[in-house]
């Protein structure tokens, strides 16, 4: 079983102009990321922001489906939402899975992107990877995509999901579903 | 370039209790499946309630987002939501398709479930089909899922999205981008 782990980053990420902003959290990014995370057996999502308002309105959400009336409500909610982390930053969340890991070793960070990429690996060079017993961390984006910053210091890029079209514009919600089961998903 | 059509029903679904209902919309539902069907070079994205106020709410949304303030400030969100058409059932969307279709035949209809069927079809089988040159409507539930009484009526029934844990909830938003990419995504 490979080891995994998501995170949906808020900061740094770019808006429409192509400035470094920080983002509003969706709700129901971390609903549908954190279930198709469960879906695919996927070690833990990790959510970065460092705004300490977004950061409390996170921890409310994951209570409320994790311990509060939710949980009652919906078991398949908590067990997903249950996977889900905060962080003030990505460091934090290598930093995180390092101090868990057996061998002590950070994660190899894989950044995603619409965008097309020299240094892009394929899905199935990624999916071969997996199986190699080392931690992976997987770099979402909300917004209009992550800040070259953290693209360019990551030690891979994914090569972008392309459908049938010309037309690029999936939901980061999407995208994370799809790349899930591009390098998890029982084939057919 | 098969000749797929999308329909996101709300009437008739099944609630947490199995009773059948009518789910209210969700809005997000609208923006992720018409980016993720646009990318996938589907032909149309019907949205099916028989509530009046419901429908008006969604035509409002198509409106902005193609006709009004939505469609200057974000050209990408205005392509997929010009792939959405409102309709009040089932029937009059398998009427719609047949009236724009050169041969005049009906759609083939094929329902997604997170339930195993043993008329199930695998998605290498559909992904075949479509290259055949006829109209397919794919049918997707909101809330729990699509009423017993469409499933059994459908020409096909497609099998289950299945992830690498016996976990089985994904967003009726993530199973179609999911689906799509099996059946129409570009081979990795």
């Amino acid at each position: 079983m490979p080891n995994l782990h998501l995170v949906l980053v808020h900061y740094p990420v770019v808006n429409k102009s192509g400035d470094v902003i920080t983002s509003a959290l969706t709700n129901l990014d971390l609903h549908d990321i954190s279930r198709a995370a469960k879906t695919y057996g996927v070690a833990s999502l990790y959510v970065v922001t460092p705004l300490k308002d977004q950061g409390r309105l996170i921890e409310r959400l994951i209570a409320h489906w994790t311990r509060g009336a939710g949980a009652i409500y919906n078991p398949e909610r908590k067990q997903a939402l249950e996977l889900v982390h905060l962080k003030e930053s990505l460091h934090e969340v290598v930093e995180d899975i390092r101090a868990g890991s057996e061998t002590g070793d950070s994660p190899r960070t894989v950044v995603t992107s619409a965008r097309n990429n020299r240094r892009a690996i394929r899905f199935s060079e990624l999916r071969q990877r997996l199986q190699n017993g080392k931690d992976y961390l997987l770099i979402f984006g909300t917004a209009w995509g992550l800040a070259d910053s953290l693209i360019s210091e990551a030690d891979y890029i994914l090569e972008p999901v392309r459908g049938m079209s010309g037309y690029n514009h999936l939901s980061v919600r999407s995208a994370a579903a799809i790349i899930l089961d591009r390098l998890l998903g029982q084939s057919n």
